[in-house]
């Protein structure tokens, strides 16, 4: 048995942890350090704060915190872009003023219309289709749609160092999963190509579905109503429902992440939380305590006692997005 | 590179498919090589029939599929159990006809009450709790309780075949998930053990649940209310959620089973569906087209058209519990 190292080495068999730099994109000031020093303690089996493979979950917040959400969850776009395209082929569908609205690209009066009016533009433009076609529609619209201000494909506008830091944490035996508000289906759609995280790894907000054999074939519908909210205390109910274990490592960027933050540094053994500190109106945007999108006040203010890890994106941060 | 297969194979690096049998308690019958054909097939990088390992997803039922569930439901005799616990030390916690029948242990007035008791029982009994405390409840139960007709632990009557098929699809890169109509957090406690299936390949059943900060300490607790059932079209739905792709094999034993296998077994690629027959009154229970329990009918009648391997248990399996 004592060959085994000497020829695993030799053949590169093992993963020798050979990361000159495993987060090229993050400056080398104390973020990228306290995240390292976690890394190297929950993964030297000769340190007390070792934890074994299985239990090396780590969860991440999508808008915000994987990728940008100004000047409005990407979502949100999609579905207004939908529902042009719904209207354009049925001439009744937009059948109130708020599908009128959004039928027209009227983002003011439908966020002006507040949660039920939001809720009325997914539902309608988020069921009566199967799972399948919904995602091909997500791609589709993700290799045309722009962003408004920077021009970009929405897919292009994830963090590079957030993409590092996943990578870093998977090369290190750690499960990367997705804890989102945004919906599961819409996410499944770009998660595996964006992130390298597989369908089931992500968790998210989810519409009520049924199952029907249409024309003989068994499908998976999208129905109106939302089944599930996975935002705030949402996220640690969708965490124990899906992962059915504590995440030892959480990632987020607003007061929608608190409870996920809260609950999974509590308790024995080592615990990483981490905030994605919006601080850069040059090179993204600067925001934290007010706002429509992604406002981040009483986890902000919660972070320094709780030990959190707030990420300044304008310090900690050498490149934003993969192209610049 | 060339020298690495040899090197590898030398020091056991590799995983070779040293398996003289990975089926040693199934019977040398057709069952037993379909399963072997089927696995073949889309494990041979050569064959047409290959499967990419991450899509080698496997799903099966729980009650009846990968341990008994006869006379009644398991999950059911813990209720009981845990009702009788309740109301002993809460003589008010019996606060109806349903639940002080719960808890003086007459499982027929439980039944004669329908669906409307039998739901009452299982939100007092499962709720009102955190995650954590409920597991460690279930696993003291597990521990003492034991089978009314075969004296055995509960979790003891897992079926050997079934362990077999679950460890050899596992070593041939498959993912294993229970989807079951049991309670998700019931299953958790005893499926790793048991199974070898880990919380977060586990779908079933969820009641309601809230994030609650109890005296300092992030919980989620435990809530009365349904807030999803795995169970017949709630199965396909549940996959889709959870795993966000289509299993390519599907074991069950009742009708519950029928739309997951008919989802899963339609469509491109190869798809094996297995239903397990009880045919064996004289090691197990015999029983399908009638009664309260795992009732297999539309499913029985439609396995031969869909191509479903019938699992005859007293023909096709050499043993059926670990231990005889």
């Amino acid at each position: 048995m004592k060959l085994i190292p000497t020829l695993a080495v030799a053949t590169g068999l093992l993963a020798v942890p050979a990361h000159a730099d495993p987060l090229p994109s993050w400056n080398d000031t104390d973020a990228r350090s306290a995240i390292i020093a976690f890394v190297d303690g929950v993964t030297d089996p000769a340190a007390d704060t070792y934890v074994t493979p299985d239990a090396r979950i780590a969860v991440f917040d999508n808008d915000g915190t994987l990728w940008a959400e100004q000047p409005i969850y990407f979502q949100l776009v999609f579905a207004m872009d939908r529902a042009r395209v719904l209207a354009e082929a049925d001439p009744d569908w937009a059948s109130t003023g708020v599908l009128e609205a959004a039928a027209a690209g009227d983002m003011g009066q439908v966020l002006g219309g507040g949660e039920g009016a939001l809720l009325e533009v997914i539902n309608a433009t988020h069921s009566g289709v199967t799972v399948e076609a919904f995602q091909s529609e997500v791609r589709a619209w993700l290799e045309k749609a722009r962003h408004p201000e920077t021009g970009m494909a929405y897919d292009e506008m994830v963090y590079q160092p957030m993409l590092e830091l996943l990578g870093y944490l998977r090369d290190s035996d750690f499960s990367t999963y997705i804890v989102s508000g945004g919906g599961i289906d819409f996410m499944r759609a770009f998660a595996e190509e964006a992130y390298g995280i597989p369908p089931e790894q992500v968790i998210g907000s989810m519409g009520e579905a049924s199952f029907e054999i249409i024309d003989g074939v068994p499908q998976v519908v999208k129905q109106p109503g939302i089944a599930f909210v996975d935002d705030k205390g949402g996220k640690p109910v969708g965490i124990t429902r899906d992962i059915g274990r504590k995440p030892i490592l959480v990632g987020g960027n607003s007061d929608g992440d608190m409870a996920m933050l809260q609950w999974a540094t509590a308790g024995e053994g080592p615990r990483f939380g981490l905030i994605v500190h919006h601080t850069d109106a040059e090179r993204e945007w600067a925001y934290d305590r007010e706002g429509p999108v992604g406002k981040l006040n009483e986890a902000l203010d919660l972070a320094p006692e709780s030990g959190w890890l707030l990420v300044d994106m304008a310090e900690d941060w050498a490149t934003v997005y993969p192209r610049p």
